[in-house]
């Protein structure tokens, strides 16, 4: 039966790539070895698409961003995927017919799909199924797949750890006006776009470009070798959407390809070792027994009567003695 | 025994202090149980001192400013202690002496207590010693403790991780030289000191600390409280020394008694998890038959042919199998 999907998959079928969808994101324990069956059927097909994850604020803008680009894209003779990430809203929530409303002459070519999030959960959670929806979405052809996700929680860190290249999206500053980023995610960007650039705004955003290029400069450590540019556009009047384009294939080239597969494997074995972990905490916190004793132990620790190392290894020894 | 040491520990005796904390950084399994022990009497007393921690680049100046730093405080009665972790070096080699050298005014000071990097080892195990070895000198009545890093490796994140106050120091960067520093230590520091700004260095270190001031500007969340200050000074001179203490005193003050408890409260738990992590994966790789399946594994997620969240799926399952 995943055979027979993969292959509908990676002929085209969009009906079969949005059930492949479904079945990958299904929470249902009995739909997950059928998932994993077809995720490893696909996974070899699915290196040729370029991964960018795309994030910023809230009403920087990223929506538009994303059809403009994706539109670009399309024109190029590209076929283009966009997966959501909000972990502020269910499925049925607002902010995803937003998008799609907003993403509207995007979502009507055939040569796109756009798919929104998945029902709101353990954000760990929703990453998988986004890092595991790549794959269908490359494996069915989509050279480029974009993941879009809202500057909030940990979702940034997530996308940036499955993705070839991460942009960040920023409205311009109104003079001193701070930016509201999370501490840590402009050092997570491959590519800064200040968007925007358009009107009255054009002024502002030329100067929050030149801030945010002196800040990478600072930031950026001597021994990196990839500067992340700092673009002005306009999502709405479609200025520099192409240098956008051109920026992210610069980067693509500059990986190479040893350094995209040496930065996919890396990222791979990280999210590997993150649901091994993920997995023996769950374990650890499952045992009603190891628990009593974590909250007691914890609140010790916190009152200062516990050092924090004394307190993990009586845990690991109750969860020992009793694994 | 450890209620004898203990109590002499606190009486200020220095070759108890000394001995407490070789017995907190010992690594024999047979000594953990008496360090635990120690450790649990001492936590309780070891409150009232300010934690800084004090990192920046090789070259830097961070001995020179700690020695000035650290007369100013014993000038205005207080007593200090300072830790080094420097995990480029084992125990023996030149830089350690060479901080004691560099250090002698200090060092001789009955107010001042300088220990060097415990030996080099597992980074995270002398993270473990020098988190520990903070307790003992604070309820020895040190009421300062300052750890001092070398900007390498993971050893600012982990310093950062057990301080009150954790301080970045850099040399003047001489026009658009790049400074070299790792990704995301700037957003760590919740002071920032522009050294050397002495001689002919003085504009170099003015436009440096304003561009470190303007970054740190774009990059602080706007709902932060605390802004990090960018002060430029001279160890050398003694320029701007006292206004780095005044600064570590106001963000002190911010911090408030609840804010500082809050923040020791989550650095314990964010700890005993962390142990709790490292021991769960140290017992999953220390069963033969497990890591056999880890290697094999993981080379098909590298290769992609094994999705990561199948591959560990497979290992959760053989470790509880054995467990």
């Amino acid at each position: 039966m995943t055979s027979d999907l993969a292959g509908k998959v990676r002929s085209g079928d969009r009906r079969a790539l949005a059930r492949a969808i479904t079945l990958v994101e299904s929470t249902r324990g009995e739909h997950r070895g059928a998932a994993d069956e077809l995720l490893n059927r696909l996974l070899p097909h699915s290196t040729a698409a370029l991964r960018i994850g795309i994030s910023g604020p809230p009403g920087a803008g990223k929506s538009t961003f994303i059809e403009a680009f994706g539109l670009h894209l399309i024109a190029g003779g590209h076929r283009v995927a966009v997966l959501a990430i909000d972990p502020s809203s269910p499925r049925s929530g607002g902010s995803i017919l937003g998008d799609k409303t907003r993403m509207a002459e995007l979502s009507r070519s055939p040569a796109a799909y756009i798919r929104p999030s998945p029902t709101a959960g353990a954000l760990g959670g929703v990453a998988r199924r986004t890092r595991e929806a790549i794959v269908v979405c490359a494996a069915a052809g989509f050279d480029v797949v974009i993941v879009e996700t809202v500057g909030v929680g940990q979702s940034e860190i997530d996308v940036a750890g499955m993705v070839d290249l991460f942009a960040l999206i920023l409205p311009p500053a109104a003079g001193d006006e701070l930016q509201g980023l999370k501490k840590g995610i402009v050092e997570l960007a491959d590519l800064v776009l200040i968007n925007k650039a358009d009107g009255d705004l054009v002024a502002a955003a030329g100067r929050t470009a030149s801030d945010y290029r002196a800040a990478l400069h600072l930031l950026s450590s001597s021994t990196a070798d990839w500067m992340p540019p700092v673009l002005q556009i306009s999502a709405l009047t479609g200025k520099g959407v192409d240098s956008a384009w051109d920026e992210a294939r610069r980067y693509r080239g500059h990986l190479g390809e040893d350094g995209l597969a040496a930065k996919r494997a890396a990222q791979s074995t990280a999210w590997m070792w993150r649901e091994i972990e993920a997995g023996l905490i769950a374990a650890l916190r499952g045992d009603a027994a190891v628990a009593r004793q974590i909250t007691a132990l914890e609140n010790k620790v916190i009152q200062g009567i516990t050092t924090p190392s004394s307190a993990a290894a009586l845990i690991l020894a109750a969860f020992r003695g009793r694994a």
